[in-house]
């Protein structure tokens, strides 16, 4: 069994102030060992026409189902997802075992 | 200046052979040097109210926006880019330099 990520797509609500909501993220999983890594970005391209409005993405990669389980299923992420739906003014969310097609090269 | 990724959230259109797309999606970019690693996933949790109905994730890394720009461009990405819209009921699009916040423990 390899690797399991749980993807946000998110647009942010007018006014929220997406810095303070990225340390909050940051800050929960640092502390969360579970948590593989952690990596997010934001659209560049802004093709409306593609991103439907979205404009960041959360990426948490977890070694197996087991651990993306035990992540929401902790109290602190449960603190987490509720201040930050409310940031939210749309969501749409992935979970998926990662199949690799193409690896990278070889660092 | 790191990786750019491109990634697609999808839902197919009902009857289409999802392998299929698969298979011409790993074919083309199998021969495009520049990306430089591709992953995929169908979603397994089935949360409807999160999933907004989207199934599958598609995930280009570029090591650079150059080399993405080349592979958007690129005649063979067009064609396949047309093949592959019109077997979609629904998709988002994100392009996006990442950010690693929490990087993966050394191997």
């Amino acid at each position: 069994m390899g690797e399991v990520k749980h993807l946000c797509l998110v647009r942010f609500k007018e006014g929220v102030v997406v810095e303070d909501v990225l340390k909050g993220m940051a800050d929960l999983v640092a502390e969360m060992d579970m948590v593989k890594s952690f990596e997010w970005g934001q659209d560049v391209l802004n093709q409306e026409m593609l991103t439907q409005g979205f404009t960041h993405v959360f990426s948490l990669t977890f070694a197996s189902a087991d651990d993306l389980a035990a992540y929401m299923g902790h109290e602190k992420h449960a603190a987490f997802a509720a201040t930050f739906m409310a940031a939210l003014e749309k969501v749409v969310v992935i979970d998926f075992p990662v199949v690799i097609a193409k690896p990278p090269p070889p660092a």
